[in-house]
């Protein structure tokens, strides 16, 4: 069984309660939930991690290194952490950046994905979805 | 059954031919003959469009406003098509972008979309994968 | 009788269907029809042509060289063709760009107009009254 | 009968001195007796203003906010006023932006309008007749 | 008792007329009587001086050039005006600089302050209280 | 009694050490108390928060979302966090951005304030009257 | 005997009658004779193709893709079109870029080109010259 | 003889008072009287005017159209005023930019002339000289 | 004997593991050991701190304030922690900032040190001599 | 007999030594030797000068001001030697700017050409062929 | 009796060939001899230095580093020689800047003065009064 | 014993008289002799060049290219020079790019180095040490 760490960034832990005509109502244990139900029927095996500090997702991405994936959603550092970025780079896990809304759709300053570049690949827009999909990628 | 147009624009037509390392090795016409296979088990029944001219890539969606779902690679017009913005900001039908390379690891011209912002979301970096993905979104 | 040609360029085929709160509810069809009317009464005998393609438009541009005047409604292409504007510059006849909508008053990319530098003059804002106070500039 | 103002800012106060090649050789009184004739027969009631000073431009806007349309070429001021940019969005009465000459065929800086975002339509590149048909607009 | 002069610029004279939604329902007037009398309480006297003029506001604060402070709105000007700043210079008074909006949250041309780089600090976004705050900071 | 949180950044732990020329020469402890006496008078209840770290400050923010107002120093995160400025805009309490010193009059960089959009308002240049005043704008 | 393909771009169809001042009052089949003729001693058999229509030629690139080599005169689409610039990056065919007049030498859009940089070479200012000193650096 | 006027713009007519160490003490007045007396010897008769008002500089300029040259200080406006610059334009007397204080040493935004392109010339770094080698230029 | 502080930030501690081709293979323990030795040499004494955190980088530079002297790689956050830099400047401390790579020889953004003005000096591309190099300028 | 003076400037004298991959093994001498060869039959008589002194290629194109043409590889200057497009501007014969290798593919300061403007043409991308070319289009 | 140094950059040797529309048709030397007669009278010798190489007129400027005055008309480099700039700061000798033409009339990068912020002055546009009057700030 | 050789630009050689705030007191001479005898104990033997001329430096690099290392302190030529750019990535001698004072504190333009990029590292900031650590980076 494949084993994929999915890392949430920063306000993330207040889904449900933040803009919800942006991001929606469920909360991410909601989601989380959800998703680790899906998850068994593609055969993957799911660890969670979320925190608002940035340095700690710099270390969640480097302690998912020999995982078989990361799902990434940086939040708002994904338009700025050169940290993370460096993270990504380092690891040999596969990642897959995520986001609940479409950023290109929103300010200027959110359609800049710091961290793209080093992904394998995107996934926007699909509200909880896009976590799904994404975790179908590697399935 | 819903309907979902797939819509390829230019040089998607010598995929397989063209730069081998970044876009793989199948045609365009073994990727959409897997895509219709698979749709089937998710309920979707598919029509295609490929083109070279930003124009009729524009018509093209306008065509496919009253299905389902539109999946869009515009190709290089991705990067400056306002014309085809707008025909996706036209249409009612959701439209999902894809790719299949990760553009934001590319020349700097092929991180900005222009047809992002008006998109439901985007999808990008899993090879032929990335148009099965939006068709899950879909289902 | 002084010959007019009016040249609308991508997505305004679907006028009415289109954004109606930007660009109204009437048809191109039934503007044209309007226009013919009061042309008429200005002394201006018209010739009508819509093409979501650049290079078609690029080619009735060319094509209308020896008539009285142009109206030219190059919808996004007026953000972006090098390509009309030289067909523009290349013809004898003068040219006046026009726009449904104040272009001024929507996205920053819609405030550039490629085309206008080599135009006599331009008229936005009006609707369908744009064409109408266009064709009077040349009666 | 229908109010409208038409407002004009610096420099047309020489108008037929000033660069006669750009401008023409009519002078200001020239054109407003020509709008004025003009007007009657479109059911208009003419008044005029001009200064070279714009705080005295935004109190003209602010004194016309109650006619039925005012017709204003800012004349330099339209490339840097915000302060007649808010006049004009304060007050509730239609704006035209006018120019004689057509501001995107010459120097860079005239290409960019502050004062276009919050007007209704702007007409450029038709010498007086610019005047003319802001005026039909409103009738 | 401390002098304190106030000075509004461009389009603050018609207050209450001017957009109500974002910059409230109460007239310049209104404000001015209301900011005496707390004056009093704070042991200021206050003079009030409002001009569309960008060079009036440049000789008004030069007028107050002596006083024990000046609480100056230069409303759009704030933007652009470098012969305001250099007259905010040029006074030994301590200026103030004050919005009812908060600027931050509007238009990008209304983040930049010219003359904010003068003056001894800024309040923005508290409507009327705006200019209290700026009283207190004197008394 | 109203009950407002003061949330501050980085290196303002160290105020009183740092750059007295520019902050000055009191501790954070010593505004703190100050403050919490002044607070008394105004019917106010005070909590402090102080970290360095961006992350903790984007906890703080949201942890004081139920409160009746936040005074929010971000320090250097003021100019590039968009985390904090993302917990700014789901929290439901109004926030209130300072500065002890006039940022405007400082390098370029400290001239843009990211999280300043979805604030309240802004009180920047006074010492550690920028927080009384703050205190005062929601008493 | 080596096959070379000359491609032509929008608005050098009407060659002659266009801005002769700048290119010259030759028409494109007095050019493409004249060529004909030059590159029977050259030993290279010449195919032509003119289209304003920027996906068309994306196609012609791709058809002349196992040809000994493009010669690409792109017109106004040199500047922008990245469809265009894929094409060329795609096929294996050595691809030389001319333009009849220096484009370094006219207005700053095009001093930029976008397909110069997937090309083999630019040859540009030489009026008809440039495309057989094209034709010269492939016998 | 020949008639120069002296037009001095924004704060100048405070020169002694403001920042002395760049703009020196002396006044306005007592430059313009000594100016006088070196203009006898150089067979130029002086008129003088000072505004702080854009728009009755514009209106200067224009006045002094007729006369044999005209120095110019604009202060301020020098960096934006396109209103002045268009002025000096319309006028067929040459005028001479002159500023006291060396432009290009100081702020980015003082390095910016917008008057000078339509100029005879410039001088500026001297003091009260630059009026006087000014005149001399005329002599 | 000197007590110098070496601060290292955000991916350091995985030295060896991440891109070898640009960082090494030594891990920074190694790296830490080896300069332990050399500093004794030199008459230092060293102190040790990494961090994937901005925050804590913040906190070790303040604590490093009396020391004589800090080594600082703060790795990616050497391009945008304006926090950082503030700390930097608010120590009495000699900084010197070093890079294990050369980063003027590498992405675009690796080219701006935000941290790097307030620093005693810079140092890079040398390995782990880098630091080596740092220590000597104590010494 | 026509007169072409070849002028190279810097680093183009240690050519076959320099970065071969890019630039070819052959010396410049090698490739004088042949282009005086080929020059013969083209009825073309070549003086060369080599200089890595931009004022000293400055001079060189004054000097062969009257010579029938000049063929100008001016080297890294291309990009940013102001002096030298202003020596090719003011001398009467025509100069033809040539490169070795496609500039267009390269860093983008290389993109740049100062003094392509003042040029006749551009031939860049042919190894030592684009000498020969740039030849070839003076006979 | 002062001694001055005029010392002139690159192309203006060739004063009188070069552009007589721009520069005029007296050469160098014939503006020299002019300027030694009038220094005479005016109380100043004179030293000439010309150079098209950057480096030597850096070394000119420190060669002439006490004097009691330079005229610099650094012609192209003005816009680009930082090491020009270095050599003015470095020295005690008051520098004027000189240009025959107004810069700030011709093209963009011509309005850039790189050595201009360490100069005491700046005088343009006059033709050879330029340096006469440059000669009189001196007296 | 390994041969070093190290080269200085432009304003070096007037080490000692200028601005000695920012470059010290000591004169070249005296800081080459320093390092010659210092050179001796690190087993290295050291050749030394100085020039103002960007040409003479190219050269100089390209002559030093079999040496076994090059110190580089290019002055302001560190900032523009494509040319010098280019030797250093010409030549297979290791070069490290020294700075007397920290670039990083200065004038935007010395932010950039176009050097650095090909240099195998950078050392700024130390005053002479610089180049003494520089030469230690090579024994």
């Amino acid at each position: 069984m494949k084993k994929i760490v999915i890392i949430n960034g920063p306000n993330l832990n207040i889904l449900g309660e933040r803009e919800p005509g942006v991001y929606g109502e469920e909360t991410l244990e909601g989601i989380n939930e959800w998703l680790a139900q899906e998850a068994c029927a593609l055969g993957l095996e799911l660890r969670f991690f979320q925190s608002n500090v940035e340095g700690e997702i710099v270390t969640a991405v480097q302690d998912a290194g020999d995982s078989d994936g990361i799902v990434l959603n940086a939040g708002a550092y994904t338009h700025y952490s050169i940290a993370i970025r460096d993270a990504v780079a380092a690891v040999s896990a596969p990642v897959v950046e995520v986001h609940l809304s479409n950023v290109y759709a929103r300010e200027d300053f959110r359609n800049v994905s710091v961290t793209g570049a080093v992904c394998k690949g995107t996934i926007a827009g699909f509200g909880r979805d896009s976590y799904l999909l994404a975790l179908r990628s590697f399935s």
